[in-house]
């Protein structure tokens, strides 16, 4: 019912639902303030000084990238760090599927059925790395992760919306060619004279303005689109000459939500290229971490208790049965919020108040394996089929070409009705859902199809959610509360970040909670040898 | 002068011009007449049928991407080939320069002087493979050659008009984000009217229109363009709120000629994502051919006269001092037309005629060895800058990320007058040039670039010249005519295509060559056997 081409997303929608159902909201408007904020829009990394001698201990709750993070950069600096993780796995919401590997969904557990294959995985969590999210990419440079440029926008790719057309497929490029051609011919006859109202435009002013919408358009001499070769050729245009397609109205094309939402995806600022994604899968970058890391990871331990003594953390969590309790100078706690505020603790109940009111997002993801990779014979070299169906995605592989099978992405679903849909089927009903949307998409989709996974992240155990959802009003009133320690205790992980769901939020809090802990530490060695030396 | 910032391009200009100094304007309009054309987009590969037993012999003129088709196909099917190329290497236009590579330029010859290291090439000629060019991609796909994607459009990269903003680089994010803003509003608040007058549009149809404007320009509620998150954000937005940057005036955007060109670049069919290249250079094409081919191939062999028999065709070359005739029963010839018209020959007069008449692109390409990748402290991985100086481009690896050094591309200009101007200076004074001009664009370009090859096209020995030009005129009135072959002679090569400058046209032009002799050779096959049979 909510899916972005059903109802046209607001831009407020935009930021927020696809920017994978989580809150972008804290936006200000400061075009006149301009030159007087600080805060520098690139990090530079964290860098932590090394301990003198000191023996400082560190707890961090979650084996994601934010704790990975933390872990790295403290053992670096002579810190002794332990993570406890409550999952059997490492990474978080970086989950990169093969062959073998285990799905914990409460009510679906599934063992990865995918061949065993180099080039036969699935990015069932984050998938993409925005170029400007330079602090995932500092680690990407720092740990040796290979990169491959990864892209949300192909022309060859479908839209297809039940609205329109009889419900078929078209091509992003033929659709978005008569889009751009209709609505640059407005521009060009009417728009003009309403700038000259609205703009101070001169008539050189003018003239630039309809060449504007001339290219925007691919219009002919005369102001009108007459169709265009960016729209593919209907025939010929390599050894005979090329004619042009037909049109097809623009208040047809404009019924499907296409081109009040989806058109503009690659609009977003961390869904513009340059995109990239390491070669191989995305937990490459959690694997990178590990092989440098020599801090301990205790896999299967929830945590049941966080108490903040006068200086430190203690932490209680449940191993095999048994209750264990650490004690620490800090804890780097990286749960889900909404879990934290059901364990039991004597965080503030200021904080906890926050925690609760914190959303948590929603979303479905599917991975197909075909046996034939039908969509190179379609011209499909990675990029989005978009549909109203609530698959609402299919996603081509970026990588290794020609190779006999591939792994598709056949439905990403953030919409939390949606996604609430796919939960409430068993997974062979939510593969054979897959299949059957995707086949108004390819029609002879189920043909290739040989096997799936599907993960329904409210459901996955010990996250229960996607990224955290922050109310604009939330935002404003309970980030700051939230980022701030409690005590020796930080929340971190992308939840507290301004754009939950990206790594870069992740290693973002990370580094804002450890530049705090150096801080503090800094004061507390000055007391100290002011204390020596006294 | 003619740069494309200094001048808008026109519907023509974009298609003659962006697409690689070569014609594609054999466009028909058909739009009434849809449906009633049969020559498929796709072509299906060649298969020519083995000879049985017969023995033929062709002898193909040029090793370029559409004589290395022919032999491999030819090859295949039992034909005895021969390739005579007149210069000292294999690949003609996709070229491919690494450490060593000596470039045949007439009046500037080079050694490249890059380091020798895997990810240190510069694709000199041939660079981007667009996903529909299903001929050049069949022989990835059939000869093993890796791809990668490749992107045109980096929304972190730059224009930079002397124009405008005081010369300074603007990010591609920034511009596009206010253009497309402003143009949204203007589309909201008056095209609407319009398009009411001009379409049948109903209120829902007016509706949907707004939501499209207000998606393209990422409007508020109240339909005004108040800055957007997708220029990236002046401050802030991960650990604290995003500021949104200030906004252009839309005059000003529009005095550069960006938004009338190269922001709409991507949109030409051909340049369009998906858009992909073979990982290690384009050039692994041609070694993936080699590995296949027995056929002979003599470099160093200069054509000196050809001559149409009446059973086949008589070639004659320079080799070492010496002339050689080889007598073979085709001929396929795809050395460039306007070097052709100038051999002897028996060639018809009116082939030679529309040869004489065909143009040639002029194209310079610079590569920059940087010794550190700057660009990505810049966010910036893949994609182009823009600039109105002669440079015209600049080029970030999209491969091998973090890498110690990378090989931009400092130049790229097509239009003949800007290749001339490079064309006229010494090699240093090329380099010199690209790097004065790229640090309008990034200001400590010197500091960083250690070494340089420069092509310009049409010095280069035995080609003089990048892609065909075919006039409008001359395509209607001489293509099908240089396309048919005379006697037992075939003209091929991109320039026998209709897009010219891309392997897609080799590859396509090759096929059709081949489909047209097993054609004749079935017709000879059944005469000579009913010649027995008699």
């Amino acid at each position: 019912m909510n899916n972005y081409l059903k109802a046209p997303l607001t831009r407020r929608q935009c930021l927020n639902l696809l920017a994978k159902a989580g809150g972008s909201s804290a936006v200000l408007h400061a075009a006149g303030l301009f030159g007087l904020t600080t805060t520098p829009l690139k990090a530079s990394p964290v860098t932590l000084k090394p301990l003198a001698g000191q023996q400082r201990k560190i707890l961090i709750l979650g084996a994601g990238i934010s704790g990975l993070t933390a872990a790295y950069e403290l053992e670096r600096a002579g810190y002794s760090c332990r993570i406890i993780e409550a999952s059997h796995r490492v990474g978080g919401r970086v989950m990169t599927l093969r062959h073998g590997d285990f799905i914990d969904e409460l009510g679906a557990p599934q063992i990865c059925p995918f061949d065993a294959a180099p080039n036969l995985y699935f990015n069932a969590g984050a998938a993409r790395i925005p170029a400007h999210h330079s602090a995932i990419l500092h680690y990407c440079r720092t740990l040796g992760v290979d990169l491959q440029l990864f892209s949300n926008h192909n022309k060859n790719c479908y839209t297809q919306d039940d609205a329109v057309f009889g419900g078929k497929p078209l091509r992003i490029r033929e659709y978005e060619a008569d889009v751009r051609g209709f609505i640059g011919e407005l521009l060009a006859k009417s728009a003009g004279a309403a700038a000259t109202a609205e703009l101070p435009f001169n008539a050189e002013d003018m003239e630039k303005f309809i060449d504007f919408a001339k290219a925007y358009g691919d219009l002919t001499a005369d102001l009108r689109y007459r169709g265009s070769e960016r729209a593919g050729y209907a025939s010929g245009g390599i050894t005979a000459p090329g004619v042009i397609k037909p049109t097809r109205p623009l208040a047809d094309l404009l019924r499907s939500n296409f081109a009040a939402g989806a058109m503009h995806f690659a609009e977003i600022a961390d869904q513009a290229p340059a995109l990239m994604t390491p070669a191989g899968g995305m937990d490459n970058i959690v694997q990178a971490f590990l092989r440098q890391l020599t801090t301990d990871i205790q896999l299967n331990c929830q945590v049941t208790n966080i108490q903040l003594l006068p200086q430190g953390v203690a932490v209680t969590y449940l191993r095999q049965g048994e209750h264990h309790t650490e004690q620490a100078d800090y804890c780097l706690n990286c749960i889900p919020a909404q879990l934290v505020s059901g364990i039991e603790s004597n965080l503030p109940a200021t904080y906890l108040a926050v925690m609760r009111r914190l959303g948590r997002g929603k979303l479905t993801k599917i991975g197909l394996q075909a046996k034939q990779r039908f969509w190179e014979q379609e011209d499909i070299y990675s990029g989005i089929s978009w549909t109203n169906q609530d698959i609402t995605q299919i996603w081509y592989p970026h990588h290794d070409a020609f190779k006999a099978k591939g792994i598709l992405l056949g439905a990403y679903s953030w919409v939390p009705e949606i996604s609430d849909r796919f939960a409430a089927m068993t997974h062979p009903q939510r593969i054979a859902a897959a299949i059957a949307q995707g086949t108004k998409v390819h029609a002879n989709y189920a043909q290739y199809i040989e096997s799936g996974v599907s993960v329904c992240w409210q459901r996955m155990n010990h996250m229960l959610g996607c990224g955290a959802v922050w109310s604009e009003e939330l935002q404003k009133t309970g980030f700051a509360q939230l980022q701030a320690p409690a005590g020796n205790h930080y929340l971190i992980g992308d939840q507290l970040s301004m754009h939950p769901g990206w790594q870069e939020g992740a290693v973002r809090s990370a580094w804002h909670a450890l530049a705090d802990i150096e801080r503090r530490e800094a004061t507390r060695g000055k007391k100290h040898s002011t204390g020596v030396m006294a």
